[in-house]
């Protein structure tokens, strides 16, 4: 699974290596490029067959393919929005999700401010009409964008209704009987990260300043 | 680094397990509750000197101080966001981000309609006055959520002027000269992760199908 989820950034950095026109590229300057250890990388690509060749490195190209193929990415996948807060608006004019495969075809709200409005040509609906909405169109995920204390019943009222997926973006891990993939969003654990690591250069700066000393 | 990008995830189960009055936990049981087998979990705590005891387990609370100072959560880093468009308005209303110990000093834009609103208490600032304002407040974090074609500038500029880390939110991942700590945010890899997971799914209940018949 840890695999699984350096795939989509193998996915990003191999693209920008085709859109320059790299052909190949060693484990080494991948590495370099990607700040993943050469052996990580090998490790990780042998896990899926192993495209490499020792002297020669990664076809880029093939590497690219054989990767996507992997994450699913010829597949497309529907989603809706529930909550058209400022996460939600966020998400719907987020460029890349249509590029990686993921079509909006809903957005949904309760707030009579919202319903009714448009974000990217896609009308807000009243959460009154979603059983109809899933009931006519086939819904892979449902993203969440909702207030923390309405998340549980949301997720549960989707999963009824047929979702594979739930994308979900408060900060309460969800869990659900039903048999639905959920991917929990935690954005502070990527600022925590981010902390350690300032943390960390301030103590190499402090102990490279003691040594001078 | 992969063992700290799991740490805010234990600190969170961890705390989850505080407020229930939970005392103490086998790595079985946390692996359960996580998703993360037992021996990674065992495997990533004796990185930080093993707190479990055989037979006993892990001592919640002891476990979660350990967690915090490591990832430095006594510390507190004061915030700047760069962008107050939709992202920016969302991060900035991010109730979990002040309890985890990340202050908002300020935020920036250079849209007319934008500068001179307040969001969450603060006044959103005209780009023109960053510079004046970080020569007088001490800036730690910069989070940008400007447009992508504006992130590589504003970068260099936050780094110019002093910032430790910068929290970027733009597809296109950041490169900078300095000395300053990046973390890339790239919400459509966990997108690409669900999919991937549903495409899993998916073709095990073809298979179980395909057994049935």
């Amino acid at each position: 699974m840890a695999v699984i989820r350096r795939l989509p950034r193998y996915y990003r950095y191999l693209a920008d290596l085709l859109r320059v026109d790299i052909k190949r590229i060693s484990s080494k300057e991948l590495s370099e490029r990607m700040g993943i250890t050469a052996s990580q990388i090998r490790q990780d690509l042998n896990c899926f067959g192993g495209f490499g060749q020792q002297g020669y490195g990664y076809n880029v190209e093939t590497l690219y393919k054989e990767i996507g193929k992997i994450l699913g990415v010829e597949r497309r996948f529907t989603t809706i929005i529930i909550g058209a807060g400022n996460m939600g608006n966020a998400l719907a004019n987020y460029e890349n999700f249509k590029k990686r495969g993921f079509d909006l075809i809903g957005i949904f709200d309760i707030s009579p401010n919202r319903v009714g409005q448009y974000i990217n040509g896609i009308e807000i609906m009243h959460m009154d009409r979603l059983e109809e909405f899933m009931k006519t169109h086939v819904v892979d995920i449902a993203i969440l964008t909702v207030p923390s204390h309405a998340t549980a019943e949301v997720a549960e009222k989707v999963a009824e209704l047929g979702v594979k997926g739930i994308w979900n973006f408060s900060p309460q891990d969800l869990k659900l009987s039903h048999n639905v993939v959920i991917e929990n969003v935690h954005l502070s654990d990527g600022l925590a990260v981010l902390g350690y690591r300032i943390k960390e250069m301030e103590e190499q700066e402090q102990k490279k300043k003691d040594k001078q000393n």
